[in-house]
């Protein structure tokens, strides 16, 4: 598919946001889009190239924008070696300022949507009702907050550290949501990291490059993310509880987390504990009086950094784990309700026509949100359904399943569209059809392992949102910075673009 | 053998400096010492070892307290892969503080004897003949000298980066010189980093050690270091031209001359450039008016941080190149006469009687030198080595060869002798004997590859010195901070003491 010759694509229906799996993984990343080069095209003398790869690495490996190298033992258990750089784009990625300020506006809505949701219990069993039958994960989740539901029990106090990530469609000129993570947001600390890079090389090679710093903007996820956990902590009012992060057993991409970890420790002076699911099934009791208590230490916030993935939860274990955390009184980043509010199916519900009515009343805000919500259909659409078929370039589908990496295009859509009509109707409610989006691709320098390459690439803005409530206190509810995401697109037609991600930052234009 | 039932172990004779090869490596640390340990035992709980242990590998792995992995391709070339936390001690090693500011106080008045002896080129040369004749390496250098010499070409800006390194003798409780580097002083950026991280550590368990973070001295080197470099780039007054690094062709301990050149860039807006000595042969050239031109590029200060050791010249191109360098006007840090200076010869030479007096006219800055100077003989000393013979234990043995780890100890050191006695006293002119020193071995956390084991532990103290001086305008002579290490002390009587060296930093008693 040739991205100069497409129409607009979007076949006339109801526009629905659309989530899907996320993960800490940069390399696992999204693929909603067409690939295929549309270049803006950004050459650099090669003896210039050269020294800013160098300047780059050198600068990565003392600023601690790192993560563990998977071809080295013991990197993702233990910190201090197989460091590698993150993979990162050489320059930031050309962006339009009101896109960007739209994005940035949108996240303290969306932290309030999230919130008011959380709190209809019935509205979330009733809409993943037909889901829990599929899904075996997002049937445990809910079996987990049923339990809660029926003890009648409340969060006072409830954090929300979410990013919702959007692409730019070419065609359109829109801002579309691909999704909304509630829960285990990664890369705070290392888009932080990427943006100050970026800034640093265009201030030594600005001149050069035609470049001016001032244009990225600054990133402050990662001080803002610390600054909410601390609040949080602060509001559970225990001076010796810690923050607990839950961790996978594995986690290469460990460094982001520590930078955060850092700064609650540096800047607020809250300590923090690191356990595994497992290690919290072992070491942790719910006292009488409700508080959590994981190796004899209060856990006055349990912020999750694993727990969002079927695989998070290989026994029994994790899933008593997570259970006893959500009966305590601790602070949950996120708490269950949080959790399924970011399931796919929730968001197409919640885009249905006259749903975000029912939880928010400003008429500004529900217009905001509506104008970035791509197609979304369940396949009980049958407008939506005859459309893919004719026409799946112009669609994904998607299972609920989480993990992301599981997206289908092209022709293999219209062959399962087929199997799930012979099927029965059953296994169609495990997936969502969406518009698919055609962000313009540019020529950009990809750095992983300490090799640049040059090719089309496009990119994915996430931004991070922050909120905080105690009971009728509202504490906080901010846009707290961004991530940019850009991968390579691949130009074979209909295909899922293949290659990688690496972190980026913007350059507004 | 055992500190605990020794005497004063020096033979009466003539004090003398003793100075060795020096290297970028850590882990091949001078061994001057007899080991045995002699506990300070610090003993740290298991449960909070294992925290500080995390937290600090964390600490390293974010702020680029790091090396390549000489287990990983490419991590001693490319930079941004293959990283790991440099090795270090887990928390500062105990030191009197008249004996560090005694060593304080020791740096500029060495600073200015290695610039007045440098001017003296029929000293230098003359104290080197016989070594000349036994010693290649020293041997090529001297010809370098020579060539200069005859052209009558003198070096208006002088700038030394020297590290002068002590022990300090439990026995004799005096702080001895075991070495004076004048050319390629490593760990300027590595260093201020571990007393960061100590301070750190303290900060936030300190309460449970028992410790005080202010009892860490802070540590400048690297910003005075890259404020010496600035100066003397100045002085040189072009504004288009750089810094050139010479450098290895593998460098495993690159993030340390990294930290170096960002701070050059960063604070003083001063560029610099990497060579190998083969690349500067190949590139290099020196116009008609003096000035160096390598790769296009005007270099106003040649920084070496390799030509120390004959593996750096392995053909006639490195000697080509470091000729070249040092017939052009570009500033030589060092100058050829300074490398010279550093030589164990010359520093042998240097501690003679009335020969200190030759160079210096402060009665007091020569009697502070001569009070850390140890005993130094070369082998025409019939009554050292007479010495040496029947109390081997109390001496090492040292060739002239540069590189380290060459030294000779215990029965080693009579047999060695025998020879040499036998062979006739040509071969004797590249061996001195100096005193051995014994330093108080403490129980110390030596953290390496992730892996922290308990042992006890002797240390080394350099003292960071920075010179510079532009005709009669003295511009600095400073103290610049401090590189403590520390390696296993083993405990077999009179054997080299096995083990590795770590980065550590000091703790004031």
């Amino acid at each position: 598919m040739d991205l100069d010759t497409s129409s607009s694509p979007v076949p006339s229906s109801s526009l629905l946001p659309q989530r899907c799996g996320k993960s800490d993984e940069l390399e696992e990343a999204h693929d909603e889009t067409a690939p295929g080069p549309r270049s803006v095209s950004r050459n650099i003398p090669s003896g210039l190239l050269e020294k800013l790869v160098y300047d780059a690495l050198v600068w990565c490996s003392l600023h601690g924008l790192v993560v563990g190298d998977k071809g080295v033992q013991r990197s993702g258990t233990d910190p201090g070696i197989g460091l590698v750089h993150a993979p990162f784009a050489l320059l930031p990625m050309p962006f339009p300022k009101g896109h960007w300020r739209q994005a940035c506006e949108l996240a303290p809505i969306f932290n309030e949507l999230v919130d008011r949701v959380s709190l209809d219990g019935k509205f979330l069993q009733d809409s993943l009702s037909r889901t829990k039958e599929v899904d075996a994960f997002t049937s445990r989740l809910l079996d987990i907050h049923s339990k809660i539901l029926e003890t009648n029990k409340t969060e006072d106090i409830r954090l929300g550290l979410h990013r919702s990530d959007y692409m730019l469609d070419a065609e359109a000129n829109l801002l579309f949501q691909i999704e909304l993570n509630t829960i285990s947001s990664s890369f705070p600390g290392l888009s932080c990291l990427v943006s100050e890079l970026h800034r640093n090389l265009i201030n030594h090679y600005g001149k050069d490059l035609e470049l001016d710093s001032r244009r990225v903007p600054g990133n402050t996820a990662v001080s803002r993310y610390a600054e909410a956990l601390a609040k949080a902590w602060n509001e559970y009012n225990n001076s010796s509880a810690v923050v607990m992060v839950v961790v996978q057993t594995e986690e290469h991409n460990m460094y982001d987390q520590h930078w955060l970890c850092t700064l609650l420790r540096e800047i607020h002076g809250v300590a923090s504990v690191r356990k595994t699911l497992a290690e919290i099934d072992a070491e942790g009791q719910v006292l009488p009086d409700g508080n959590l208590l994981v190796g004899g230490q209060t856990v006055a916030v349990v912020y999750f950094r694993a727990g969002y993935s079927p695989n998070d939860y290989p026994s029994q274990s994790e899933w008593r784990a997570r259970l006893l955390m959500e009966q305590s009184n601790a602070i949950k980043c996120p708490s269950i309700s949080y959790h399924l509010v970011g399931t796919k199916k929730i968001q197409q519900e919640l885009a249905k026509p006259n749903v975000l009515e029912r939880f928010l009343e400003n008429e500004d805000d529900i217009a905001k949100l509506r104008k970035c919500f791509a197609g979304l259909w369940n396949l009980e659409n049958a407008d939506a359904v005859k459309s893919a078929m004719e026409r799946p370039e112009f669609f994904v589908l998607k299972p609920q399943r989480e993990g992301g990496g599981n997206n289908i295009y092209g022709d293999n859509i219209r062959e399962t569209l087929i199997r799930l009509q012979q099927d029965g109707s059953e296994q169609a409610a495990a997936y969502i059809l969406m518009q698919r989006i055609f962000p313009k691709a540019s020529l950009a320098y990809l750095v992983r392992k300490g090799i640049c390459r040059q090719d089309h690439a496009i990119s994915e803005l996430g931004i991070y949102g922050a909120y905080l409530r105690n009971k009728d206190k509202a504490i906080m509810n901010d846009q707290c910075g961004y991530l940019m995401r850009t991968k390579v697109s691949s130009s074979n037609e209909g295909g899922v673009a293949a290659g990688f991600a690496v972190l980026d930052s913007i350059y507004l234009t």
